[in-house]
Order: structure tokens, then sequence, then C-alpha cells
């Protein structure tokens, strides 16, 4: 029997295992869910031990628990170690969703629900793969498997766990399926993610909302300031000023800017995919290389004074927004947060208070092309798709991958299959059937190669 | 019995029929207040009615309505219009309020409340220093009285009232008490007032909010653009950059600058009082020529993203803010509004869509100090406080009070008793009680005086 046969008999059985999943509401953000975690948890042990898992635990941790598993063959085999996360984000706005977001259903060739890719629809793959790879007796290494249940909210708990835990998390490669390709006709792996660091700046004028008539043009308006701080973090030719900000940044060689030119890309589509009639970034580099290999620096949220209806004038006390930069290889995020309170403090003017608060960071990642595992997923990808995937960075962030590394001292390979269009995060998501049943046949033909 | 003697004898029932309007929460731009307004008028009608005026009505109009009252004793004497507005501010944020907004009470020698001060506690003064000459037999001239329910949301549908109704509302001058004094121990009356025009910026960049870490840095962010826009409004030299802006500004005279110099005023009480380390404004102003006597630029509120707890990162679809302008005689407000319109148009970049709205202006004001009205109110208030009021500019805006002198061709006199720290339009509004009673004592010395 071959792979893509095994596949076909047992699709039915893969995706009833998934819909149980994807009907447990494991939203890790919102804390009347924490029964939901552990229910989660618990059902990947017990699926994991049905799945030739020689052992499967569920592993407290201050937060959400981590499910642990592994099958060890021979101890002198290669061994990999399989991440993924078992928590989705949250769901609103409900009524944006065509159906129940925990309520999964195969519509239009599609499989709706939250987490149906990121990342319940993902892990299954890896398992499936796994359940096909053992069936069908092409397993010649070591599998170990961690999912944890705090990836949405900053794997807060991991990197102590890890820590805890090397002896047993020990793997020459760590395997995860958790990023996206570049398209459906452009099957990719990712090789490269951004790092992040988060902040929170509050700016404090007067000490209550003044009239804007009987103060306006003697104080200083918080939100006038805050907008001068924002408006000189970049500048025109789309440069973040903070000093030595890109002081660790390795300048994009041309292989890498050669490669990223072949991926199929019009400006055109993606301008008008988001609505936008032209885009804006860093002088002399393109989107695609603007999005995923330079850092940037974003506005997540901001606000102050009045905004209700209406037109109300009032000199505010009080203005705030919610920042953030992506980094890249090599940019230390707590560095890096370091530089932007200094910044802040420096350019603050005296006639507002100015305060940052660094809410969290993470740092970037690369994984060299010329691992064994990389090499192995390339051409498991290579045979599932029938072409061979592009090696590309991506902008996201996944900053557990770089925690493994410091920590654990191991690579991951980033074997995610993804698509823009799956709408991740946001309402409707989905997973295209096609691309479970490839991803499924190309981890499964891992297993043959990696040995 | 003297006016002192009366009031200190109906002070009681002055303040209960005070605490009877400041109950009914008459917000003006919040929609679900709608029947509030009319129990307002209507309250008002009454209680006029049994002041001592002949007629009183309330006339709808496409808006909240307008109370008119008047008192006929003589075609060939004077008549006064006594203006206020009934309508209030939102009391948001509700938490900083150390009483409830709509249950007025007494407490350390002040009436707590909205509206204390603007305008129902104001207008108070002016109906029982009516009564209190009524009651006395000081009154000579002819009385009328009109109350509008719009002038915190820019008296929208009081210039058709004035057009539609000149000849009900003919009057020698316009008796106002909606405006502060300089201080608790230097009275003082306003001779002018501030203009206003106000505008919406709605900034929209990609279709949907994205995740920053795919699009972050490749696609323009619209909380980071606005911020550069409301950015460019103000120079280093705090001078508004909008072109044309001061064209029609007439320079302050020396005689203007000198009396300015002689307030009282120091910068550092200033300062405490708001709790700022130090101010900004135009460069070559002093504080209190920056606050009344020229322009001014400020951003009221502003909002876009991600604004909950916690960090979520996003590339928002859109950003908002509320700005205003306050002008100075001369100034044309829709003039001002063009060239405010055009100049974002001009400055806006082409990879974000951005949409100003203007909400609401009005002109500057400027009253005559020779004239016999203002002469009466100065020396009624020199009786009461013991002491000569100064004649000053104040920054506030009461856009009305313009169209009243276009309109109707009447200037007003504005004898307002308000103090800095009554904290109109913020949380914990008040009015001290010994001014309440010296406000009705100076309202009622100027129907002696004028005749």
């Amino acid at each position: 029997m071959t792979v893509k046969e095994y596949i076909a008999a047992h699709e039915e059985e893969f995706l009833q295992d998934l819909f149980a999943l994807l009907r447990i509401p494991s939203i890790s953000s919102q804390s009347e869910h924490k029964p939901d975690m552990v229910r989660t948890a618990e059902h990947w042990r017990d699926y994991l031990l049905a799945s030739g898992m020689q052992r499967a635990e569920v592993y407290p941790t201050p937060g959400n628990p981590v499910v642990f598993a592994e099958r060890i063959i021979d101890p002198s085999a290669k061994t990999i170690l399989i991440y993924g996360h078992y928590d989705v984000m949250p769901v609103e706005p409900l009524e944006l969703w065509k159906s129940e977001p925990f309520e999964p259903v195969i519509r239009d060739g599609h499989i709706w629900g939250r987490g149906a890719d990121d990342d319940k629809g993902q892990t299954m793959i890896q398992v499936a793969g796994l359940r096909t790879a053992l069936a069908l007796d092409l397993v010649r290494c070591n599998v170990k498997i961690i999912f944890e249940g705090e990836e949405e909210i900053g794997s807060t708990h991991l990197e102590a766990f890890c820590q805890e835990h090397k002896e047993m998390l020990r793997a020459d490669v760590i395997l995860v399926s958790d990023t996206s390709m570049v398209g459906r006709n452009t099957p990719s792996l990712t090789t490269g993610l951004r790092g992040l660091a988060y902040w929170e700046i509050e700016v404090t004028g007067p000490n209550r909302d003044l009239h804007s008539g009987h103060f306006g043009g003697a104080v200083a308006n918080p939100i006038n300031e805050l907008s001068k701080i924002i408006a000189q973090m970049v500048d025109e030719k789309g440069r973040i000023t903070i000093p030595h900000f890109y002081d660790d940044v390795v300048p994009l060689s041309k292989e890498e800017r050669d490669m990223i030119a072949q991926v199929p890309f019009s400006q055109e589509a993606y301008c008008k995919a988001i609505d936008v009639d032209a885009v804006f970034g860093e002088e002399g580099y393109s989107t695609l290389e603007r999005n995923s290999c330079r850092p940037s620096f974003d506005v997540c949220g901001i606000w102050g004074g009045y905004t209700g209806e209406g037109a109300k004038t009032v000199l505010p006390s009080k203005a705030y927004a919610k920042v953030s930069t992506r980094l890249v290889a090599n940019q230390d995020h707590d560095k890096i947060s370091k530089l932007f309170v200094d910044y802040v403090k420096q350019i603050a003017p005296p006639y507002v208070r100015v305060k940052v608060t660094p809410m969290h960071g993470g740092e970037a990642y690369l994984c060299p092309i010329d691992l064994p595992a990389y090499k192995a997923a390339e051409e498991a990808c290579a045979v599932a798709f029938g072409q061979r995937p592009l090696a590309v960075r991506r902008g996201g962030s996944i900053p557990i991958i770089a925690t493994f590394e410091k920590v654990l001292g191991i690579k991951s390979v980033l074997m995610g299959f993804g698509l823009e269009s799956n709408a991740i995060h946001s309402p409707n998501e989905n997973f295209p059937l096609d691309i479970f049943r490839i991803g499924i046949e190309a981890v499964a033909e891992f297993y043959k190669l990696y040995r």
C-alpha cells in the first residue's frame, strides 16, 4: 500500500479526529476557557497514545498544561521532536462567521472552524502523517511530541518547562507545522521568522481633562505629543529612527534577494486584496523583503480623550498607544526594547510625562537550508506537491522557536502548510481539504527520508 | 429689605430650584438623552412663569427646543435679553466623580454636579438675580429670556431660530452668564471669546485589520499616518502650520498686552494646579495671551486598533481623531475649516485614504467696554464683589454670541461668574456657594443701574 492509498483510505477518520479537537473552545486568552485547555490537553494525550506513542502525559504548568509523548525505538537512532500548540485565538467578531467557530464543517472543499489551520489542523497533519508512516513501517527515528496551550499568549511557561525537561526533550531537530506557504501553487518552507518587541506608551499632560478653550494653546496636549513621538519613529524613507536599531541587522545577501525575486508576486494583486492604492515601506527593498527580512514599526492601538459621538472640546489628561516592532535575525529583543525606552525618554518634551512599559518580546529565527532535516522536508514536499518548495523567510513571529534554540540548542524545521486565505486569527478560519491530504503525505514521506 | 438680605432669606429656595434642574441629565451630544432635553426645557418654562415672566414658551426646533420668555413693562424702556443654555456635556469618565453627576450635593461649601457651573448654575444666578430685583421692585427695563439646548454641540439650530424670530428677540443688549472670572479674588468680565472649528479625521489603510507580522513594514499603518498628520499641524515654535491660517489674525496691541500683564498670574501656581512640569505654546506670547488672544490646535480624542488588555499584534484598518482649533477675532471659521480640509488632503500620503468631516464651528467675539450695559455690569460686580472687575479676553468659545451680533445686530455683555477650579466639562464639576450668592447679588444690582 502506498502512502497516498493509505491516506485516501483513512481520510474520513483523520477528519473526524480533527473535528473532535476543533469542537473544544480552547481559547487561551480568555480565562473562562481554563477547563477547555485541560480537556484539549487530555484529549491529545489519549489520541497520541492511540497513535502509536509508547508514553503520553499531561504536564501541569502554572498556566495551561503541556502534552508530551514519545516513541523511542533505538537510542542510537536520530530523534525528532514535533512541536505544536492546542490553544486558539478568540473568535470575535462572532457575527462575521458563516458557521459556528467551534462546530467544524466541510463546505466548498474546506474545513471551517477556529483552529482549522492554527494550529489544530496543522498539528493533526503532523500526527496523521506519523500514523500513516507508522502503519506503513516507514519510521526509523525516535519520535517525541510536545504540544503547548499558550502559544497565542506568548508561550508564557514553555521556556521554564524546557529548562526543567532538557533531557526529556533532547532531539536532533524540531519539526513544526505552524507556518504558511507562499501560495497554493507555490509550496514553500519557512526558513526565517521575525522577532518582536512590544510596548505600551502612556503620555500624561495635565492632571485632568481640561477645557480646550480655557487652556488650549497654553498647555501641551498629550495626544498631540504622543502623535509627535510616534511620527518621529519612522523617517520619510521608511527607516526606523531609534538610534542603533539597525546595528545588529545582517544585510540581505544577493543570493537571498535573488531567491525572493523568484517568488511569484503581483504588487497590483497585493494592493487590491487589502484595498490600498499604494504600499509604503523601507526605501530600497521590495514588498516581500520588507514584510519578511526587514524590521518594521507599527502602532497596534491608540486611544485618548473623547472618542464618543459628536464633538466634545477637551484637552485630555492622557493618551496611550500600543506599539511594536518586528525584528530580524541577530537583533536582540531585550536590547531593542531598552533602545526604544531610552529613545522615547530622550525625545519626550519636558511639558508632558511619558511612561514606556515593555510588554513582551521574542527573538527572530533563521534555519540553515543545509540541515539534514530541512533537506528531508524539502524532498518530502517535492514528492507530495509535485514541485520543490521555495525556501523563504516570513514576517510573523513564533518566539518559542528562538527559545528552543537558546534553551535546548535544537534547530527547528518549519514545515507549515497554511495559506494566507485560511484567515487565521480572523473570522471564518479554514483549511483546504486537498492541502490537508497533501500535507499528511509530505509528513509521511519525511519519515522515509529522515533516517 | 436690601438685596443682600433678600438673597440670604431665599438662598435655600434658589438652591433647591437649581438642584431640580441639575437632576435632569440633559446631555445634548448623546441621542439617548433626547427626552431629557424636552423635560429640561419644560421645566425652565414653568419656572420662568413662576419667576414673574408674563409669557414663557417652549419652541420646538429640528433639534432640541428653545425656551423663550418675556416681561414687557414699557415698549419705550430698554430691553435686555438673557441668554443661557440648559444642555450639559457628557460625564465620562464616570469613575472619577466623587458623587453622582446628576445627583447634586453640597459639600465643602460647593455645589457638585454636572452643570453646577456650565450653564445651569450660571443661568440660575441670572434668574435668581432677576427674581430678587423683581421682588424688591428694582427692574425698570423689559426682560426677555432665551435658553437653548444645543450650546455644547454648536448651537446647531439657534441661528435659524434667531432669523425666524428677529422681532420677538429684539433687545438693546444680551446678558450672558456662561464665562468665568480670572480668579476668586479677581472678579472680571469677559470682553473677548475665541472662535472654534472642529473636525473628525478618518484614516483608512487596508480594508481589514492585518497581522502585523505578515504585513508590517510593507503596508502603511493608518495610526502611524494619522500621527504624522497631527504632528505636522503645529511646528516647534508652537505655530499652527495650516497655510494662510494666521492671515486674518489682528496683532495684539501694546495696550492690550499691558493690561493682560496686570492680571495676577503665577506660572508656578498655574503649572502646579494642573500638575505639569512646564507649559508649551506659541513662541513670543505669555500663557495668558496664548490661552485667550491667540489661536490653538488640539486633538480632543484619538482612537484606532487594539485598545484592550495585553499585547495584540495588529496592523489596523482604521484610525480616527477629533481635532479642533480655537480661533480669535476676525478669523472666519468657515474659511479656516476649508483651509484645514485642503491642508490635510495636501499632506496626506497616497498609501492611505483620509477623510475630514467638519463638525461645527463658531466665530470669535469682542465686546466694547464703553457699552452702557457693560458699564452697568462692571459697576454691579464692583458692588457685589467689593472690587472693580478686570476686562479680559477669554479662551473659550460661545459661537452663538458672534451669531447674535451677526443675525440680531445685538452686542452681548458676558457677565460670567465661573472659576477655573469649577472643572466644567470635567468630572466633579462644581460651583462655590459664596460666588453663587455674590453672583445673584451682582445681577440684582445690575437692574438698579441698567435703566
